[in-house]
Formats: C-alpha cells, sequence, structure tokens
C-alpha cells in the first residue's frame, strides 16, 4: 500500500526570525519511501496579495538532533513563509500490531539511552504523579497490560476539544481538566507509562483517515511509543484502536522537542493544510468509504489565531520564543 | 593547585532497587586527574548496627548518556547502602573567568547541538517566562551584559533556605515564591535566560570553600552555563561572584537529567558528607582562613528525612520513581 | 439617560439540576430602576424543536449571599432551560469618574468588612504575587496613581483572546500567558492590587457599547474595584478608559464567587444573547455612532462549545460542578 | 471534663506592622466558657534582651468577620511583639461523635448561607478536582459514608512532615506530593468532598493530647467540618478517628480565610507556645498517660525559620503580606 502525504503551513512573520522545523520523515522510515521527500520553504514576499511578489526559495541547514530526528534551521525574512512537502511511503496496510504478551524489562536491562524516558520532562512531570499512577496502576500486570490500560483510561477520561489547546498545557492539567488535544492525550498517558516504569516518549507524524470515513480537515498528529519486548510499539491514547498508515516524523521526550516548528521571534500562522491518503497503482487516490469527494478540505485560518499555535491538534507545534536580539 | 574530592552518601532502602548515579567527574576533567578517581558502591548489610555485616562490593555499569555524562546504574539489594568516591584534580587557583566582552552567537550561527538548551525542559518553563524575561532584561545589552544581569537578578531577588527544597519545584515556583536551595537559583536563571535567546544549561559538580571561610558542611553544588563567544561559560545564580574550584560532574538540560541518584524503588538517605579541599605538596588539607580545625562536619543524618532528598542544597538528587516491577 | 438591558441565555441539561444564578441587579442600583426588573426562568421542554413543548415557569428562591448580592436558586428539569431577563436604569450620562488624588487608607483604618478584599482567593493568589508586585508598582506613589498604574501594566501586557478562556485560570497564569478574558485581566489587577494594601473586588455588570461603535455581540462584562478615599471604585484593566452606563450585578473576591450560573450538574450552552442599549425619550433604542442598523448581534450558539462557559468573556459563568446526587 | 488551653507566640518585626489575629475562641464556644477568655497583646520593647524594656499592652479593636469570627486587628510597633491568652472550656469529654446515618442535603435543600463551602477558594481547587473525586468516590453511598470516605482516603494517602509545608501549598500540591502537615490533610479533604456537592469547611481550633500519650510540643490545630443532617460535623483527614477536646477558634473557606496571624509587613516568628490539657476538680493539670511530667515542651523557636510561619502545622498561620505604604 502507497501513501501519499503533503503539507502547506503558512506564516506572516513582521520581522525576520530563525526557525526551526522538523518537517521531514524519521529517518527510520526512509527505506519506504517510494518518491523523493520533498521541503520546501519558501518566502512569499510581503505583499498582502498573493501572487504579487516572486517566490523565493530559502535556504535550509539540515541537522540531527540527539533524539536521532532531521531538523530544518533556517532563516525567514519578514513577509509570508510557506513550508509545504510532499512524500509516499510503502506501507503494509495493516493496523497497528498488537503485542499483548509484551513484557517490561527490568530496569537494569533497559538500554541505557531508553533510560531517560523514564524521567520527568516539560509537559510530563512525572515527579507529581506517582501516587496518582501507582492509586490507579500498580494492580494491573506488567507490560502490555498495565501500558494499555494506562492508554485505555486517558483515552475514556479524556475529552477531545480542538478550543481547549494551549502551549503550556502539561499531563497535569490535562489530568485536572479532562479536556484536550492529541498531544494533551499523548502527555498524559507518558506521564503516568513512566511512573510505572515502562519508557514512553512522543511522537509526531501523519495518520491519515485511510480506509476510515473522513474525520475532518486533515493534520499532523501526535501519539506515544512504550518500550516493551525491547523495541518502541505505537500506542495511542487519542485513537486508541488499530490505525493504518501512521508515518513517523520525530519522536522525543514531550512536545517541547519535538514542535512542529520553532520559532526565534514572532510567527503567525495563516494558512494550514495536511493530507495523506492512499494511493492506487496508478498513483490516484483512493476514495475513502462515505466520501463522494476525495479532496481533504483546508482549516479556514481564519479560525487559527494564535501565532503560537500551527496545528491545533497538537496544541505547541510553533514554539514561538523571543525574537533573535 | 590540587583540590581533593570526597563523599560518602548511605540510603536504606526497604526493597532492592535499581539505582543510576551521576557522582562520577565529567569526562572533560579528566585530563586534570592526578590520583585515580574512585567510586564505590557497597552493600552495608541489613542489621542496623554498623559493622555487623560484611561489606560487600556491588557492581555498577558505567555509561555516557546524550548529555555526555558518565552514569552508574547498579542493582542495589535491601539493606543500606553506600556510595563513596574520591579524586584529586589540579586546578589553576583561579576563580571563574568574567568575560564582559562575551557576545551571544544569532540563533543561526549556534552549533547544532547547543539549540535544545533553548528549549523548556521540566523545570525551567521557558514557554511561561517570555513576557517576564521581556519585561525584565529586554532592554539590557544582549550578551555577557544581559547574561550577567539576569544572574544578578535572581541572586538579588531570592533568598536562600535549605527548608525550602523539594522535588517538585520549579523555576516558576522559585519566581513567586522568592525562596530557595542552589538548585532553584540555578533553575530560575536558566529559565530567564533561554527566554532571551542564550543557551543555557545546568550543572552539578564539587564546590568547596577553598581559600575561603567555612561556611557550613560540605555539601556538592549546582550552578550553570551559558553559552557566549562558542564556549558554555560557568555562571552561579546562588554565589554569584567568582569562585576558586569549580569541579564539574555533569550537565544536562535541568536538574530532571542530572539528579546524583535516581532510584526505582525508595532510598532513604541516612548518611551525606561531601568535601572539597585544597592539598598542599604533601598531600596534606590546606586549612582555611579562620577554621581552627580543618575538618568538614558532616551533616546530621537525622536532620535530613526526605527519601527523595539527598541534597538538601539541590532538593532532587535523589529522584526516587516507583519501585521496579 | 435610561439604558435598557436584556438577555437570553439557554441551556440543555441531560439530567435535573439545581442551579444558582447571579442574574439579578445589585441592591445598590434598585434605587435607579425605571422599571420592573424581570428575570424569567422557564423550561422550554425536551424537544430538539422550539415552540413544541409548552414553556413553563421554574420556582426560584431568591436570598442574599454574604457579599450583598442578590441570588437565584432552582431547580431545573431535564431539556432544555431559558434565563432572560430585562431591566430599564437611569444613568447620569458620564464616563468613569476618575479620583486623581483618592489615597488608600492605612490597613488599621480600613473597614473590617473590606480587609476580606486583601486577602488571596481562588483565582487571585496572592500569596504567589508579593514580590511580583513589589518589583513592578512598589516604586509608584500610593493611592490612585498606583492602583492605576497597575490597571494599565495589565492592560497593556495582556492580549484579548476569546479562545484563551479557561474556567481554571488564574491571575498567575494570566501573569505568564499574558492572553485571556475580560475575567482574567481583571484577576491580574486583583491579585496584584491586593499585594499592595490597596482592597479589590471583583465586578459584574452590563457594560454596552453606548454612544461608541459597536464592538461585536453582546456579552456581560467582568471589571473590578478598588476601594480608596472610604468607597469602591471602578476599574477595568480590559477597556482602561472612562466607559458610559457600568451597571453593577454582583461583586465578589474573584470569579468563583459571582458566577453568573453555577450548576450542580451538566449544563450545556446553546444559546446566548446579551444587550445593554440607551433609550431615548419615547423608550426606543438610540442608534449608535458608525451603526447602519441598531440590533445587537446574538453569538452563534454553534461557537460556544464548551458545557462550563455561559461568557466567553467570562470564562467561568457557569461553574458546572457535580451532579447533585 | 475542663480544659485549659494557653498560647504564648513572638514575633519580631523589623518595622512596625498592622495585624489581624484570629486567636479567641468562637463564639458558638464561649457558652461553655468557665474562666473569663484572656487575649494579651503586648509590645516587649526593641532590645534582643528579654525584660529589659518594659512591657506595653498593644491596643486592639475586635470585629466579627463574614464567616462569625471574631477577630482582633492591632498596630504592632517595631520590635518584640507578644499574643498570649488562655481559657478554660467545660467540655463533656467524649470523643467526637460519629454520624453513621447522617445524609447529605439535595443542593435545594440546602440552607442558602451553606453554599458558599461549595465553592472553589484559594487552597482548595473545585474546579480542578471534579473528575479525580468522581473517578475515587462517586461509586460510594452519598452522605456519611462518602464524606468518611474521603478522609479515609486521604489519611492514608498523605504522610505528615513538618518540612512540607509552605504558604502556598494547595489542595492539588498535597494530591501530587502526597506530604504536609495538617492544614494540607485538610485542604485535600475539603476540596475532594465539594466536588462530591457535601459543603465543607476549614476549622483552626485547640486540640491538646488529652487522655493520651503526649506526642509533642503543643499547637494549635486544622480540621474540617462537613455540612449533614443539617448540622456542621467534625472532620480530621489528619487524625481520622474520634478525638477528646476538639475547641473551635475559627472557620472558613480554607486557611486563607482564617490565618491564625496576618501581617501587613514583615514578622518572624521567634517563639511559639500552645497547650491544651485538662483540668481537675481542682484546677490542677491531669497528668497524661505515659508521661512522667506533665510539661509541655515549647517548640525550640531556632527550628522555626520562616517569617511566615506561626505554626509549622498549619503553614500559614501568619500570612504576611507586603508592609503598610
Amino acid at each position: 500500500m502507497l501513501i501519499r502525504s503533503t503539507f502547506d503551513i503558512q506564516f506572516h512573520l513582521p520581522n525576520p526570525a530563525v526557525m526551526v522545523a522538523l518537517l521531514r520523515l524519521h529517518p527510520s522510515v526512509l527505506g519506504r519511501l517510494r518518491a523523493e521527500e520533498e521541503l520546501l520553504i519558501e518566502h512569499l514576499g510581503t505583499s498582502q496579495f498573493a501572487g504579487v511578489d516572486p517566490i523565493v526559495p530559502i535556504p535550509a541547514i539540515d541537522y540531527t538532533d540527539s533524539f536521532g530526528n532531521i531538523c530544518s534551521r533556517f532563516v525567514a525574512p519578514a513577509g509570508h513563509l510557506r513550508l509545504s512537502g510532499t512524500n509516499v511511503i510503502e506501507a503494509d496496510g495493516q493496523p497497528d500490531t498488537l503485542y499483548p504478551d509484551a513484557q517490561q524489562a527490568a530496569i537494569e536491562d533497559l538500554p541505557t539511552e531508553v533510560l531517560q524516558f523514564l524521567l520527568p520532562s516539560r509537559y510530563c512531570e512525572v515527579d507529581r504523579f506517582g501516587g496518582i499512577a501507582n492509586d490507579l496502576f500498580a494492580g494491573i500486570p506488567s507490560g502490555w497490560e498495565r501500558a494499555t490500560a494506562i492508554r485505555d483510561w486517558v483515552h475514556e477520561k479524556v475529552t477531545f476539544n480542538y478550543n481547549a489547546a494551549r502551549p503550556t498545557k502539561t499531563a497535569m492539567d490535562v489530568f485536572t481538566e479532562r479536556i484536550g488535544v492529541c498531544r494533551d492525550f499523548q502527555h498524559l498517558a507518558i506521564a503516568l507509562t513512566r511512573c510505572q516504569n515502562i519508557p514512553a516518549r512522543y511522537v509526531t507524524g501523519y495518520i491519515g483517515d485511510i480506509r476510515r470515513i473522513p474525520t475532518g480537515p486533515g493534520d499532523f498528529s501526535a501519539w506515544y511509543q512504550v518500550f516493551l519486548d525491547g523495541q518502541w510499539i505505537d500506542l495511542d491514547a487519542r485513537h486508541n484502536y488499530p490505525r493504518l498508515g501512521r508515518i513517523l516524523m520525530a519522536t522525543g521526550r514531550d512536545a517541547a522537542d519535538v514542535a512542529l516548528t520553532t520559532s526565534f521571534g514572532a510567527a503567525h500562522l495563516t494558512y494550514f493544510f495536511v493530507d495523506s491518503y492512499e494511493l492506487d497503482a496508478e498513483g490516484n487516490r483512493v476514495p475513502q468509504p462515505g466520501s463522494g469527494m476525495a479532496v481533504a478540505a483546508s482549516t479556514n485560518p481564519s479560525e487559527l489565531s494564535l501565532p503560537t499555535q500551527t496545528n491545533a491538534s497538537q496544541a505547541s507545534p510553533t514554539q514561538t520564543q523571543a525574537a533573535t536580539t
């Protein structure tokens, strides 16, 4: 099965700003790439009218961060910025694999590079959840059963709401407010999982409504991974059933490590489009069930008002920080 | 100038626990080592009377974490655990160097491995301090001047108090409560510094009262480093004057990354002794000014009641987490 | 000048719920009432089609709370609930009075019933703002000058955004996030003001766009009062210029005390309309400048998705609590 | 049974300060007073040597706050301040009454003055505990059974530790840190109780080790009351077994309302002594079991270092606020 993913994100920058984007595919999936991965970073000029100014490519430097993600750093001039890209990946067409017998390793047997995913991080306050996690989950058999009990609990207790996103929201906020976006579901699940000595890390990537009834405008997604049986296994406290077509972009301790874009200086989101869909043998889009037309809608930019939020379902894809001075 | 550092930390463990200790010297200082660095990890038995049971060495595995620190992982049996060590380092005998002309690099010119030290981390909520840092420091010339203005501000506003330590305390808590231990001073300074686009990282190490009037029982210390002029420069919001004899043990985003000990299972601190002092040519301790006797006092273990705190001045050297299950 | 105010708020209740509404005028303004104040509480039935079921009045008990506000308590059946009302008040037609010479009393001279408005309350963490308030305002002359400096600072630093409302948001959240609705502006100003020993209390009421260009759908509003020169003086950190036509409904320590509605059980907001406008001698609406048509728009209920938010500008008019059991 | 209670609290004030003390007995217990209640407020001078300066009474104004507590307001000169008092109360000698059949009223049947004790307050974030309280307690029969289940849960989960007190600590902090002083136990229990629609209020008073083995230096205590069967019933999440000799001083929403002393300006605690004990027919102290000598020890003032804490078991009896300006 082939999956084509594409995105177009635009910002208006009142001043030049340095940005770091994590919009490339993760190195671990590049072996399944079936068409060249493209990331375009372009300056659309300063006019408020589209098409007036010439489109000028912005050079970027790619580097690999300490988690193994490919990051792109560039200097964006004031005005309109577009980040767009596309890729085609071969997938096995199977929903997420279940590992009902997966065991969690004793701490002393964990690979040392995995230990960091047991520690507290910005949005996953492991140091505050110890008693809570024990109350809820200490009685459940360890390993897969406990890991999925945590995922299911979060899924059941937290209600999805796009309006409940904010960049500073932590796992503890989610635990008390019981409302959030996909970023928030995963942060709470990660914090609880780490408290039970199962390494857990945050993931960003594509996950389209493939072979499913479309659920709305496309978006990047966040899920998480737990380390059981010596491998990282995908779990998703937002969509807690086996999904098709997860395509990994980046992993980190939490959303602070893998923001889609981090801008040093103001960057106001003006347009946002993501789509990820199945291709048939001719390279055409496979229609989804219950969908007369197979065109994903773009999100209305007028609904996206916060400069620090590229992507409502992840809440802080843009970590806008102080202007470069 | 030669500096000898030594420590003896003891815990009582009700059950076996896995521990990770960051009690080794940092690789960057090993070139100045003048006697073999020793780290002993020993089981003292289970009797409540010292010396009854034989002392049994506990094997540990050393590894290097993603920040370049040397970590030791081991399984401690139930009962009494002792971590002790010693080392002798050659130091230049000079107080901290000042860099009044040091510049902060533009974000686009920073080494990529340094960028992570601009991001939010568990105890340094960069995402919540943006406006605050701008209000206080945006008007000060960038680089060294702004970095030290932040350090001085924290030093002036926060009052030291051993009783104000707690493992969950964040930079925002320090900003509002205005009281804390050395860990807390540095966390607040780091958060404010990152908000001004200066990379900042947390440091643990030795810093004895060398050539100074003794100030009390020895302890490990925390300070921080800012990245200016292409190098990491020591700053210390707790002791904001040039100090002699800093000896680096570990660096990380904040205290969550470099806890002296992280135990997976309960570990109750029962004894704590740290000393770092100058040696003369014969290898004898150089007396400190105003000190009739040159013997550092140990901290009374009865005053150290919290299982999660090895070291009151750093508040969470032991991140006691859930028991290994 | 006559001001007519009117509102219509509707909820859907999945189950019966007890509610407390603070939707009456404050006793202090009843002397200026020029038409009978009306508060209708009605059950609209359970059909999803308007007008199918008969409208049945719901009896309520009015009482005065410890702050002197008139509260209405009632039991609402499952189904559709409407709270509506109207009143006509005589106002002097003058904008908010300025008191540039107003002094703050010594604590020992304050009326004792005013002292509670110096203490911490749910959304105004006076105990966390002491150092911050001193840093910012201790150097400004006391009394009116300091009180208005606080108001102006909050107004300048915080950006209004309807999407930034949430029921749990405190003054500290506003201070760090720098974004909020009118409730949030006032909470931050109140916390800072109390820290400077000026009693401050939270106010809800009407404040229409009278003799001004309409700014959007009508709404209730929040402002605050400071106690200077022996009297409570209106200040408004959201609209920090003299406004016409404030009509007081309730005062308390903060929004927790004076939620427009508190429901014990789920209550989903389905319709929200508030209007407050000037009447001419014939009792007709005086057109606003720049407004061809003098009809206030209602807020589209589909945009109001959170069950706990009657009124986006105040964020938690409905404190939905646990179901009555 | 007669109980004599006495206290002596001393502060050093660097500057004059206004203070409000809630150190009188509650009006509801005055009918059981068997000797005149005495509250002495005295200036001990400015010398660091006791007895050098004459002792000068400081006049205070008593008033009743909105909760019905008797408060004393006074202006203390710079120097040494002593608050001391004594009273003798007749008690029935019975431990706390149990009410296993007590019912919680429907919200619509609660006296209106009780409704405020269902709302969020500074240290009891009812708005953040709704989901948590439902998870834990919604399945337990309402009324006494649920109220005591909450009390028992808090008692079991939270560990007492004098060092874990701090003035800003909220119920949510207690829930996550699982450690605290008596103030903290009650705050958590109150927040959870209100979430289950049972009115709950905070209480301060005396509770000596009467007819019990002494547990340490005397202290004031905090407990809480729930409103069941139309009356306020004492519960105590710290000592959750029936106690003798509770003597009520003040009630409020939480500790912010009933701090033993609130000082407007710095006030450093230098001495602290509280005792509450049974009298025999001759007016002599009845010895406690297991106590060779019946003299309560005073707390060593050198252990009480925080200016904002009069009383470690309540954490914020002194709400030191900004100096009067």
